[in-house]
């Protein structure tokens, strides 16, 4: 069954973000219900047609979609638990930023109380919501997916990653992680080249185009990773480790701290103790990995 | 005075980077005589068309740009000291991994000798010189480098940053720094989708796109480096500390190592306990740049 446009949705949480993905909503042609802990959050939203519910229970049973929006895991289950009758049958897609672990919590909870749960992850400010550049990733209720796509696209691209409630999150914070290392990266650069008087715009100018082209380079990375084999013609971990030497007794020159760049040393020098300096840089995976994975899909 | 095609150059050093370069020059039209320590790996080369010179001296006298990659900056004195009468009046341009101290250590030598020094750092592997993406950066003698600008544009595009002979290595391996961590913080995302049973390849489809496009924000966040006025009325250190915090939570549930991570965490977490959770996460730049760094120019 596919939703009819119009449908009826309600926002919970009405912060910087949730009232982005109310206005989303209502600009999609949806009734909006809109509930707040605190009052005074709806004003603009309700001048653009959305309905302020009293209470959060009223907000969910004058829709069949749920979308939550809180501030924490722990602000979920305050808001959801009481709701938990009203909720049975109804689709929950909560959008709240939470562990990979706490969105199978609530899924376990939400199938207890067999309320359809689909977990999302926003990779994007509020700003973007509903316009191009906004992603978003779920996992969960393949059913709630599936039925609520043509809303869930009004907040941005909307990728399905399976049944396990705790992927998009996973994936989420894996993304971020990979962004905020990307950046502690630029910004080690940064002290570097200014302990020569040169600025960060100046440096910008050329790490950005290099950092752009190294990063196409990473799917080549990949099937060591994958298969476990690191063997290398090009350069080896022994290479990497005479660069990554050298960066850090520069930066110490410098006077830069060694914060971010000495636990990429100690990782390479931990794959090179246990004799893979021939073998590739991206054996430091070994060193980060979890003990148990579970096996490639 | 522009050199004539054709001019002769020495090449010291044939490793795999001085193979390929000496290629390079050849290609180009110059008489290329090549030197190496041990003996046995100018047979193509000569094959090809350069001379081998029986000694490094032979090599230096027959030229009038003397190009030098050898192993490190010992190596660069163990064969340059005894040559410094023949160095006199001529170029070299010292393509040696060298870190920013040991190039300006190398200039002062050669100023004293009466040498014209230009120090480089190569940007590519030997496979990718003289051809697309091969970038050279330059410092020291602009002279050396205005002269011989179309002889080192055979190796790659020549960039140059100013008569500070270490600032072509420090930009080289703050650069370098941008991608080591860059690759770092990939390897950390994959590694907690592994723990989900996402392959690397699979989280590479959505990571190179979504580090792409975070990398070309970066100019954004110059402003305020450069600056040091680091308000901002969109997400605050605070917000960030957030996010990682999560991260690291999640990455601890997800059994992966807490190495590149936990110092990004420690660089935020110290801004804030310092009294700047309300600022830009590009604050984190005052925990790493020098103390005592040269202003901006």
């Amino acid at each position: 069954m596919t939703e009819s446009s119009g449908s009826p949705i309600a926002v919970l949480g009405l912060g910087a973000m949730g009232r982005a993905l109310a206005s989303a909503f209502l600009e999609g042609g949806h009734r909006v219900a809109v509930w707040n802990r605190t009052p005074g959050k709806e004003t603009e939203l309700v001048a653009a047609g959305a309905t302020a519910a009293a209470t959060a229970g009223e907000a969910v049973r004058a829709s069949r979609l749920v979308v939550v929006c809180l501030l924490d895991h722990t602000s979920v289950h305050d808001v959801l638990d009481p709701l938990a009758a009203d909720l049975a049958g109804r689709a929950v897609v909560n959008l709240t930023s939470t562990a990979p672990n706490e969105a199978r919590e609530l899924a376990a909870w939400a199938e207890r109380h067999g309320i359809d749960y689909l977990d999302g992850g926003i990779m994007a400010t509020p700003p973007m919501i509903g316009r191009p550049g906004s992603s978003l990733l779920y996992s969960g209720s393949k059913t709630v997916f599936e039925e609520h796509t043509p809303a869930l696209k009004l907040m941005g691209t909307a990728d399905y990653f399976g049944e396990d409630a705790g992927l998009a999150s996973l994936y989420d914070f894996a993304l971020l992680s990979g962004m905020y290392l990307m950046f502690a990266g630029f910004t080690h650069g940064a002290a570097m080249v200014r302990s020569a008087g040169v600025s960060a715009a100046e440096f910008a100018e050329r790490a950005v185009p290099w950092i752009t082209a190294m990063a196409q380079t990473i799917p080549m990375a990949t099937a060591a990773i994958d298969s476990g084999d690191y063997t290398t013609d090009v350069q080896s971990l022994d290479f990497n480790k005479a660069a990554v030497d050298a960066i850090v007794r520069a930066s110490r020159d410098a006077g830069v701290g060694l914060d971010v760049i000495a636990p990429v040393k100690a990782l390479i020098d931990r794959q090179v103790a246990d004799g893979h300096g021939a073998e590739a840089f991206d054996r430091i995976f070994e060193g980060i990995r979890p003990l148990t994975p579970s096996p490639v899909r």
